[in-house]
């Protein structure tokens, strides 16, 4: 069960072109791609003739045509030729998805189209904003997608997994409190006085103790805004403050997987050397990630009903983002029971 | 569910000799061999005893000794030896299959053996006949064996998938037309004045236009016939006519995996070297089919129970197909439970 | 469904040291280790916070940290340390299992603790007894654990699968006499007579004729002791005979997995090469006992539902097992069920 009256991102703008790309979304299989003019394009992958996925055809002009028996579709989802034949019933056509562009990322509505408002786009405008210096990628990841939630809403783990770039004992070792705003949760960490994680030195020349701070704030269904800010103990010089936001939208690929969507910004320390070692050093540390989210989902499948979790207070903040998403997920529920008793 | 009451091909005849074959069929581990004198032989290939099985044990002369415990088993199915034992119960035995070679294949009989009625092994004599020249082969697909005799009984695809080699518009745009013939069916296309598709050129040297026809005839429960004739448009000179048979025996494996056992045979162009062209571009065509086939097997399976199929014109053959099946499917099930009433 | 309450070897006593090592025992994951004064230890792999597997952390010290939060716990499986936090609630802990050193091996009590009285651990004292000269090793094999155990409870297959090494028509074609003593089953089979098989020719010299015995002993859940003795055909001299002990102590892995802890130990012909011969044929010849194993079971698990074992006199020990087997699970049942109802 996934929130669909959501905006998910579905790729980097830059991944979808004037060739078929497939991903799966939401346990849906889709098909993107731009017309001539660039406009962006989702559809249902799934041919409804004989099912054969729709990315494996070609674009005839902005239209797509099935690779095997040549049905043509529009982008709209509406069927515009089946060879032979000249009567196209009204029901031939497959889903199309709204598909946004903002900020860099394509944007996907997969729930009810009346629903789908552009304004309620998270804001994520740190990956494209003058005075930011961005850089970002994706993983596919084995995994449900809450577990990568909790994952980026309990950062104690910074200090076991990401020990060798990004994390220090202070991480796990400085209590986090937990709000709620509204559906967002925020969850702020104070490290006042901690020595400097290996990354941070290698970035920005620091050497001995730090004042760092993670400011989270989680959207549901599943966004994640991370802002972290450190500044040499005690100290409040312009040049030597680190901050950066960590952007993650995490998107549900199927029962068990997901895409991470992530940028890093920063305001501060404009050197292309630097976004390239903050590059690598996010890709390292997120690829630890990877490795402990797939290992736990294994576990999770393997011991399937013999798993009963135990909570303490550092799952404040991911335990909060749980009970939001499964309001929406009832809210959702409800409507669709709602909408077909009217029917 | 599979049509256990009729012929369908286990082998090319030169696939089994004196070594252990294994296949499965109908959904069952079938061992093939041959008896000294050339007998083909079919039995269960799972050991009564614990499962072994029996392919992976050798022969003794005209028996079959199991690689585990030692059991020895004649080609009617009876266990002949059961180590430091003398008293061997008429129950142990395992089940064997009628097995016979005709047109150079082995077509076996899974069903009711009373009923198993060689005259009704249908006719590919085209196979081994001195006035035709065949080339044939065998592929194991990763699909339904319905989706493969969908395929064969709407040649539309040939248009998309098989482009490069037998495919044009025409054939995609031409329209067919189905008829029933007790429980055959056959789909006829007339393409007058269409370009010659890239292999023809090369085997027959054509240029220009073409008059071509298809005639497709469907035998249940999935044997399919295809008599494909061109000629230089308008014309009708015998050297100038290209004329060959599809045979297709198509053998369900398991639910998701078919045998595809194929031959083109012609009574033209007696070059071996155009035989030789023959056989590659067969190879080549089928070999996109089995990548098409088993994609949409792949969306089928990841999306069981969420595929609704629309259906059109050119469907009319695959699906006159199906309904026959179904009802053979119905009467064997009806046999079965009418059996068991009166025993 | 196992035998819970049984003692089960969970390592060679070699594999477990100071560092961490998974593996899967009884259906469950267990993590193993040595204190630094060499206890060995044995956890529950799962922990109760996010269902990381705890083999995936690190020690310190005695301790067990979890790699992903940061939790750690002491042996006996009480968490304690939880990151910025001091409260530790005594529900958070990991279930501890008994591990128990003897005979060079590690032995397991995954059942009722109480019950777990170390004087019930098997008699294998073959491996770790000055007057013999042991050999052994570990394979995990892709098979439910019975399947190993019928296969070593009728050696009739030695004449089939093990003929380059240990095998020859007369251990199939002289029958085993079965009987039980209390939970335990001996097979005794007297092969007077008989060609001496490839590896005995090579480890001891044989030629012509011996007169050959198998001792074995079932003892539940499932461990087989077999004592097998050779003499050249009539004679008793004492550098002439060959007498071994196979031990063999077989664990559950999973449903379809079971680890095969064996040892070969003779008390005759003190030379390492004759070590090393022994070692490699039993190398060899349980390899090949691997290859049926999963070759027997994928067969079980491709026709599930539709097996149905046939048995014969060879059967005899197996089938006894089984039920002693069935009887232990039927008792344990019993006794949960009555445990439940006192509660």
């Amino acid at each position: 069960m996934f929130v669909k009256n959501a905006w998910y991102i579905a790729a980097m703008a830059d991944e979808v072109g004037r060739t078929l790309k497939q991903r799966w979304i939401l346990d849906e299989p889709v098909v993107m791609y731009r017309t001539a003019d660039g406009k962006p394009v989702a559809l249902y992958d799934v041919c409804p003739h004989r099912s054969m996925p729709l990315s494996k055809g070609e674009l005839l002009g902005d239209q797509l045509r099935c690779g095997y028996h040549g049905l043509v579709f529009a982008p709209d989802g509406r069927c515009t030729h089946i060879p032979a034949q000249t009567h196209i019933a009204p029901s031939w056509c497959v889903k199309s998805y709204r598909l946004v562009e903002k900020w860099r990322w394509l944007w996907i509505w997969m729930g009810d189209p009346k629903s789908a408002d552009e304004s309620l786009i998270p804001d994520f405008h740190w990956n494209e904003d003058p005075d930011w210096i961005p850089t970002g990628g994706h993983f596919e990841i084995g995994c449900h997608y809450q577990l990568l939630v909790d994952n980026l809403l309990d950062l104690s783990h910074l200090a076991f997994v990401h020990r060798t770039t990004i994390g220090t004992d202070a991480v796990a070792e400085n209590p986090a409190t937990v709000s709620r705003e509204g559906d967002a949760v925020r969850i702020v960490r104070s490290m006042p006085s901690c020595p400097a994680p290996p990354l941070y030195a290698k970035l920005i020349g620091y050497s001995g103790e730090i004042d760092r701070s993670q400011d989270i704030v989680f959207t549901p269904p599943s966004q994640v805004v991370i802002t972290s800010r450190s500044v040499p103990k005690g100290s409040n010089e312009a040049d030597k403050i680190l901050e950066y936001r960590v952007l993650n939208g995490i998107t549900p690929g199927t029962k068990s997987t997901c895409h991470h969507f992530w940028a890093v910004s920063r305001n501060c320390v404009p050197d292309p050397q630097v976004t390239k070692l903050f590059h690598e050093g996010s890709v390292r540390a997120f690829s630890e990630d990877v490795t402990v989210l797939e290992t736990q989902q294994t576990m999770l499948d393997r011991m399937a009903g013999r798993i009963a979790w135990m909570h303490y207070n550092a799952d404040g903040g991911g335990n909060a983002a749980r009970v939001i998403v499964d309001k929406l997920l009832k809210r959702e529920a409800a409507g669709a029971t709602e909408r077909a008793a009217m029917s």
